[in-house]
C-alpha cells in the first residue's frame, strides 16, 4: 500500500465520511481516533478500503507521506487546541494542518497567528453538507495560505460536490479565518431560509386553511421554479411522510414545535452586531428558535394573551392568488436573506482584508451544501459582471424581482400581522428593503436626541462639519 | 478640611459633575486626573468648593479616609485596567473601589475575580444621565459585594435622583457584573424608546403629511399621557427648535439621518443571543442606526430601487384616529420593548445567580436617567405583585394594555408595510406579541429539516422522549 497522502484525525461521523469520501477517489487514507475503538470499526467495517489504522497520534503522523496533510475532524473549541498542542511537536516545517470543525471563525483567526510561528501551514475549511455531503461530496470553504491551499486543492477538488455544471464545490476563500467566517454566514443564511419555509407553511396552513397535502404539492411545485432548492425539495418531502410511531398523522403534526441550534446562526448575527451591519433576517430566524424553544410559556402565554382569528375565508380564486403571492414573498424575502448575508462578507472582507471573491463563494455554494439553490447561478452571475456590487439588489435581475414581487411581499406581512400569524422573516425583509431604499430615514430624530441630553453632536444635510445645539438655552 | 470622605479619578466631564454633585451633598472630596492641568482647571473653577486636588495617584490615595472610596470615570477598557493595576499597590484591604465607566460587564466580572484575590472591594456601577444627570442626579446601579455597597450607599443615595415619591433612584443590584449589565439592558431599551418614537415621528409625517410644528403638539400632548416619559419630552422640544444657522428651518430638517452609538445597545443584543433569549426590537434599532449611517448607499439605491408612494390622502376625521392608533402603537410597542428586556435579565439573572430584583431596577429608572417614565412605576408593581412573572405581558395591566391597543399596532405596522415606509421596531414588537402568546408555531417544520439533514432529533407533541425519523429509507 502507498504512503497514505492524507490524513484523518476524528472517527466520528463527519470524521468517518469525509476519510470514506477521500478514499474513494483513489487516495489511501491514514486515520486515528482518540479512543482506538472506533477507528477498529471503522476498518472492521470497511476491510476493502485504504485506511490505514494508527493508535497513537506518532504512528499516525509518521505513516503519512510528506509534506503532511492532516485533516481534523473534531470537536470545535477546546478539544482542537488541545489537539493542535499535541500535533504540533510532531509536525515539520511545511505541513498542512486542517481544521474541518464547526469552529468560531475568531479561533481559527488566533490558531493561525499562532501556527504562523511554526511554520506549520494552517486551514480552517468549512465543511456543509451534513453527513451524507461529507460522504458523497460536501461544499468546502478552506482559509488559510494560499500555498497551503495549492497543496491540497487537488484532493479537495475531488471530493467536493460538484455544481450542476461540474465544477467543483470549493474554491481558495482567503486567509486565516475566511473559510470558517463564510461557513458561518452560510449557516445564518441557512436559518433565514429555513425560517422563511416555516413562515410560508404556518401562512398556508392557519392563514389559508389548507391541508399538509395540499402544502406538500404546493411546495414541490415551487421547488420547480425559481424557488428551486435542496430545503424547499426536502421540506416538500418532510410533508408527505407519516407518523412513524403508527398515529396515521403526517410526522409534522406530532413533531413538537420547538426549534434547537448549534450556535452559528447565534455567532453570525453577533458578528454582524459587531461589525455594524444589519443581518436583521437571521437575527429574527434565530431569535424565532429562542421562542419557539419557549414552549410551555407559549401555552401558558396562550391561555392569557388575546389575539385576532388566524384563518380567514377566502375564495378557491382568491386561495390561488394568495399562494402565488406568498411564492413571490418568500422568493422576495429569500433575497433580502442574502443581500444582507453578502454586505455582511463584504464588510467582513474589508475589516479583516481578506478580499474576499464574493461570485465564488455563490459559485461553491451552488452543490454539497444545505443551500444549495438555482438561484445561487443568479448570484454568481450578478457579482462576476461586477465584482464590487455594494448589494445585491441593485443588480438589474433582483432589482426587478424587487420591482415585481414587492407589493405580494407587503400584501402578505400586512395580512399576516392583521391576523395574528407572525412572520418575523418576511416583515424583517420587507423593512429592510425600504429602509436600504429610503434617502431619507428617521434617523435625525435619534441624533438630535443624542445631541440633547449627551451632547453627541451631529452632521448636517446642506453643509461639511461636525455640529452641537445648545438645547438648554432657551428653556 | 476633613479628610476626604471619598475620590474621584478621572476629570473629564463625567467625572467632573460626579464630584461636584458628590460635594454639594456636603462631602470633601478628593479628585485626581491622568494629566493635572485639568485637575487644576476644576479647582480654579470651583474655588468654593471641597475638592481636594492631587498631582500623582500616591498622594491622591494617601489622602483619602480609610477604608478608602474611590470612583473612577475613566475610559472604558485598557485605561481602566491600566488604573487598576496602578492603584492595586497603594490600596489595602477593605477599601471600595467604583469603576463608573460605560464597562462592557463582562470585563466587570473579570476585574471582579481578579480583585476578589487581593480583598479590595470593587463596584462595577452603572451611571446614567448623562452630564447632567451626572451633576444633578444620576440614576446609579451599582454591582458588587454587598458588604462594599453598604459602606458607599449613604452617599450614593444623597447624590443619585430621587423619584416623584422621594426614593433615590439607587439601590444594590447585586454580586460582579450586574450593575454593569442592568445599565447595558437599560441603554438597549433607550435604542428601543427612540427608535420607536423615530418611527412614530416618520409615519406622522411621512404617512400623514404632518409639518414639524403639528407633530411637536402631538408629542407634548403623549407626553400628557401614558407615554409621559424625559425621551417623549425632550423630542417634542427638539422639534419646536429652529436651525441656529439661519435657514429658518425647523433644526429637525437639517440634521443628516445618520445615528451614531456607542456600542452599548450592540452589547445588549449580543448578551441576547449569547443567553438564548430574544431582544428583536432593540437589535432592529442598532441595525436601523446601522442602516441610518450608510447615507451615501441609500441615496443611491433610492434612484434605483422603487417603491411605493408614502403619503396618502386622509381626511381630517381619519387624520384623528390615525394619530390616536400611532400613539397606541407606541405604548404598545414599548411595553414588547421592555418586556423584552426584563425577559433577557431575568434569564442572565439565573445563568449568573445575580438575584436581580425586578421591581427595584423599574424603580431606580423612574428617575435621573434616560428611559425615565412614568410608566416604569406599573413596572415597578408587576413586580412587586409578582416578583417571578416571567413576562411583563402577562400582568393584568399589560395584558390588558396588549388587548386594547393591538389592533391599533397592527394597522400602523400593515399600512406602514403597504405605503413603503419601515417600521421595524412596531413590527418586531407585534411580531414579538404574537410568537409569545402562540401555543404552536412552524418550528416543528424547521426541526423536521434539521432531523432530516443533519439527524438532529427531535421531540413529540404526544410523548416523551426524543426521536430521529428514517427520512432516506422511503425514498
Amino acid at each position: 500500500m502507498d504512503k497514505p497522502q492524507i490524513g484523518v484525525i476524528g472517527m466520528a461521523v463527519m470524521g468517518k465520511n469525509l476519510a470514506l469520501n477521500i478514499e474513494s477517489r483513489g487516495y489511501s487514507v491514514a486515520i486515528f481516533n482518540r479512543t482506538a475503538a472506533k477507528t477498529k470499526q471503522v476498518v472492521t467495517d470497511h476491510p476493502e478500503r485504504k485506511l490505514v489504522p494508527s493508535y497513537n497520534l506518532e504512528d499516525f503522523v509518521a505513516s503519512l507521506e510528506q509534506p503532511r496533510r492532516i485533516i481534523m475532524m473534531i470537536k470545535a473549541g477546546a478539544p482542537t487546541d488541545g489537539m493542535i498542542k499535541q500535533l504540533l511537536p510532531l509536525l515539520s516545517q511545511g505541513d498542512v494542518l486542517i481544521d474541518g470543525g464547526n469552529t468560531f471563525f475568531g479561533d481559527t483567526m488566533r490558531r493561525s497567528t499562532k501556527l504562523d510561528e511554526s511554520g506549520i501551514n494552517f486551514i480552517g475549511m468549512g465543511v456543509s453538507g451534513g453527513e451524507k455531503g461529507a460522504l458523497e461530496g460536501p461544499s468546502l470553504m478552506p482559509g488559510g495560505q494560499k500555498e497551503a491551499y495549492d497543496l491540497v486543492a487537488p484532493i479537495l477538488e475531488k471530493i467536493a460536490a460538484k455544481a450542476d455544471d461540474g465544477t467543483p464545490c470549493v474554491t481558495y476563500i482567503g486567509p486565516n479565518g475566511a473559510g470558517h467566517y463564510v461557513k458561518m454566514v452560510h449557516n445564518g443564511i441557512e436559518y433565514g431560509d429555513m425560517e422563511l419555509i416555516a413562515e410560508s407553511y404556518d401562512l398556508l396552513r392557519h392563514l389559508l386553511g389548507l391541508s399538509v397535502d395540499e402544502i406538500a404539492k404546493i411546495f414541490k411545485d415551487w421547488n420547480q421554479g425559481e424557488l428551486d432548492s435542496y430545503l424547499m425539495s426536502i421540506t416538500a418531502e418532510i410533508l408527505t411522510r407519516k407518523d412513524d410511531l403508527g398515529s396515521d398523522q403526517p410526522i409534522v403534526d406530532v413533531i413538537l414545535d420547538r426549534a434547537g441550534n448549534k450556535g452559528t446562526g447565534k455567532w453570525s448575527s453577533q458578528s454582524a452586531l459587531e461589525l455594524g451591519v444589519s443581518q436583521s433576517l437571521i437575527t429574527e430566524s434565530v431569535y424565532a428558535r429562542y421562542i419557539s424553544a419557549m414552549k410551555q410559556e407559549r401555552v401558558v402565554a396562550s391561555k392569557v394573551l388575546n389575539g385576532p382569528k388566524a384563518t380567514k375565508t377566502f375564495s378557491a380564486a382568491e386561495k390561488q392568488q394568495l399562494i402565488e403571492k406568498i411564492r413571490q414573498a418568500l422568493y422576495f424575502s429569500k433575497i433580502m436573506s442574502y443581500a444582507q448575508g453578502f454586505a455582511q462578507l463584504k464588510v467582513a472582507s474589508e475589516h479583516f482584508d481578506w478580499k474576499l471573491a464574493y461570485a465564488d463563494l455563490a459559485k461553491i455554494w451552488r452543490g454539497g451544501c444545505i443551500i444549495r439553490a438555482q438561484f445561487l447561478q443568479k448570484i454568481t452571475d450578478a457579482f462576476q459582471t461586477q465584482p464590487d456590487l455594494n448589494n445585491l439588489m441593485l443588480d438589474p435581475y433582483f432589482k426587478k424581482i424587487t420591482d415585481n414581487y414587492q407589493a405580494a411581499v407587503r400584501e402578505v406581512a400586512a395580512l399576516a400581522i392583521q391576523h395574528g400569524v407572525a412572520v418575523p422573516g418576511f416583515t424583517a425583509a420587507i423593512t429592510y428593503f425600504d429602509q436600504y431604499r429610503t434617502a431619507v430615514l428617521p434617523a435625525n430624530i435619534i441624533q438630535a436626541q443624542r445631541d440633547y441630553f449627551g451632547a453627541h453632536t451631529y452632521e448636517r444635510n446642506d453643509r461639511e462639519g461636525i455640529f452641537h445645539f445648545e438645547w438648554y438655552h432657551e428653556e
